[in-house]
């Protein structure tokens, strides 16, 4: 390879780093494939769940690998490809800031897909997927801004490029190898935000995981050439400044990001960006007792482009409620808490309606960001004034379950007992995911035998 | 639909001038058929070919759809990417100016698979591909050069778009369910110029093949929501400016893109890109006796940007070949003719190489490119430089096989003979192309039962 290869350089640094994989990083990576998990199973008896599974069935496929939650086995590319659309299909599962978007729901589709295929050491599993985290979160922080806005959905497009990096290390591909794969992934990036709010959203963690996987396989087997040097060119097409930055792979393994700024965790089954409105708007309930015949407005502020995701102002449903600040904040002021239910394919009621318009949404940028907000930057402000000139307001900067306002372990484990199925024994699937030597005992456990 | 919605519009505008559909065009998509089959005969021996489909074999999948050649059947999404593959693996198959790229190697194969699930009529299928090249070829024009300069290949990023297109009118999707379609495709565009030179380039087509008919598939079932409106979100994302261009579907009907400008069919299995170097430098041969020994320089003399697809000035081997201005040249100077096993795995010549060194492209604004040039404003220049001072040069516009200089169907019955296997009888596969009532017979041969 020539100098200044920023993919080998990229694949190098991957392999000179990992030996010195923290037990804190394996700590936070356990709970990520439990909290996956438990979203996955939160969303295995939807219907476009169940309708997606018979569509792939009907490809046929070598039943290898468990789609999770739904009995049945499939190839290892359709597997990844199903499993990253349940995973993510309620928006229950985690966010990381600097992907600004879903690592979890791209990367372990594709390494479960994999261990399906070739037990593996658990350490090992776990390991692939803080490399397929830190690649998602590299990329995410130095390509800036300008990609999301630009329009494109990084959970799929890094995903692929995340989900390629985790499955070439599980399988510990030669490095030249490893750098066609991303290529391939590189080559596949894709995804576009006008998706959001369909359920074309979390197909595009499917496909990202699917696309991944495929990249891994396809270099695996050297069945075809392809370019080694491609995160080069994925930068000049997908980067404002078209450039691999030079600190791209500096400082790896130094710290991890799957623990700084570490993964969000989720309570509620809506997009992230509407946490901060919830917990302000929950804040304000608390303290002060108003009355919704009382309310005569409510302001909700965000810092500039800090509500970016919210494309739904006024939704039609609470599927579309999923990314409005105005129903999460419209269903906390009038029930107090929000739950699975209030997300699914009905209309909001009349009074949520009614409340919805008296809502607005302020920009700031005079009010200064806290310094532990997640992400970096963010805030939401409720502000509710009364028929009588009272206001109230209430702030959030780090919403629960957030990395600077974590969720205890327990929180986690209460998410996994509500929702996994009767087939599998909830202690039995802690052990495996806390304390398993390989990935086999799992891999059986999801295949509900 | 609201008002203003381009999707809507455009899938519109298919359904209204689908019955006009001229016999001029049907007769350009039987040549197309013709070709496509020809240009996948022509790689069935490939090593690379016989890998991918192996590889996709041990994936399983219900065998439904031929994989041309290669005496197999795969799951209808497995033979478009593999059909899609093979067909582009000799970069032998048809272009189109407009698209920028190769349309046929992804809209047939998307819908050969389709119609190896479903018996249709063999004018409906052409049809539908005829549909299929017009999306792609408006797209190609209306989304400017930014987009292929920006790094996108367009034989992918189109192509996902006009395989759905193509299918979706094949299966009259109702327009609500075409337009979805068309958006999952959309959000799975993809596929960068930096693999230009490997075997990902083909694999493109493949990729696209399948995502467009997946897209297809998915928006038929109705198995998931989607956006309706994403030619749009599209176009904000991947074109320079932004927009829907207005006139994007007005005139649709009035004259199809497969008969002007065309589908250019190939002689050589290298880019198109090279073939004015070809005949320019055939033509200077022809016209005059050069001693090898006597040449002192070479000048390629390119409109600016021109010859943004040959990527490579000093090709290592015949693959990388096929993007080369200079390889060409050097073969058609030193033997008067290029053929199939230039563009093989090995090194070039001594010769070869000595006489590539002498080589320089040269960039000239003044040139004026001819009226007929195609694509328009492309010429080449072949300049040669004699020890003696002598200078000869020989110049072409519109290459042999481009619409301004057509192939007649002989040629292309010809290339059809060479490459087709001996357990496909010629004449029967001739008569299915040209005349059949049905898809059925087609698919029946190329099952190679």
């Amino acid at each position: 390879m020539k100098e200044n290869n920023y993919t080998a350089q990229f694949v190098a640094a991957i392999y000179k780093s990992a030996p010195l994989i923290s037990e804190v990083a394996v700590s936070e990576a356990k709970k990520g494939v439990l909290d996956f998990l438990a979203s996955c199973f939160a969303a295995k008896d939807e219907k476009s769940v169940q309708n997606l599974v018979d569509f792939t069935l009907a490809e046929g496929g070598t039943p290898t690998a468990p789609v999770i939650g739904q009995h049945t086995l499939t190839s290892d590319l359709q597997a990844a490809f199903l499993n990253g659309f349940i995973g993510h299909y309620l928006d229950f599962d985690d966010v990381h800031a600097e992907v600004r978007g879903h690592p979890s729901t791209v990367i372990l589709p594709a390494l479960l897909a994999l261990a399906s295929c070739k037990n593996m050491s658990y350490r090992h599993f776990l390991n692939s997927y803080i490399i397929g985290v830190e690649t998602m979160a590299r990329i995410g922080r130095t390509i800036g801004a300008w990609h999301y806005e630009r329009g494109w959905h990084n959970t799929s497009t890094l995903g692929s490029i995340g989900a390629a990096a985790a499955t070439s290390f599980a399988l510990q591909l030669p490095q030249e190898k490893f750098a066609v794969a991303l290529g391939i992934a590189a080559t596949q990036s894709s995804g576009l935000r006008g998706q959001f709010g369909t359920e074309v959203k979390p197909l595009h963690a499917g496909l990202a995981a699917r696309n991944g996987l495929l990249a891994t396989k396809i270099a695996e087997s050297g069945a075809i050439s392809g370019s080694s040097t491609m995160l080069e060119n994925f930068y000049s097409v997908y980067s404002e400044n078209k450039k691999v930055p030079e600190d791209l792979a500096v400082g790896w393994g130094l710290e991890w990001s799957i623990v700084s700024p570490g993964l969000w965790f989720k309570i509620y089954p809506c997009c992230s960006a509407a946490y901060h409105t919830i917990d302000a708007a929950k804040k304000l309930r608390q303290n002060h007792s108003i009355s919704l015949d009382d309310i005569a407005a409510v302001n909700i502020v965000f810092p500039t482009g800090g509500d970016a995701a919210l494309i739904s102002t006024h939704p039609k449903t609470g599927e579309e409620g999923r990314f409005s600040a105005e129903y999460v904040c419209a269903i906390i002021l009038t029930e107090g808490k929000i739950t699975a239910h209030h997300f699914d394919a009905r209309e909001p009621s009349k009074k949520i309606k009614e409340l919805m318009r008296k809502m607005q949404r302020v920009y700031s940028k005079s009010i200064r960001p806290a310094p532990h907000a997640v992400p970096k930057g963010r805030f939401t402000i409720v502000e509710v004034e009364t028929k009588h000139g009272e206001v109230y307001t209430a702030r959030c900067d780090a919403p629960e379950g957030s990395s600077a306002n974590p969720l205890s372990v327990e929180r986690l484990h209460d998410k996994l007992a509500q929702h996994v199925p009767c087939s599998i024994p909830l202690q039995t699937l802690v052990d495996c995911i806390q304390k398993a030597e390989y990935t086999a005992p799992l891999i059986d456990l999801l295949k509900e035998k």
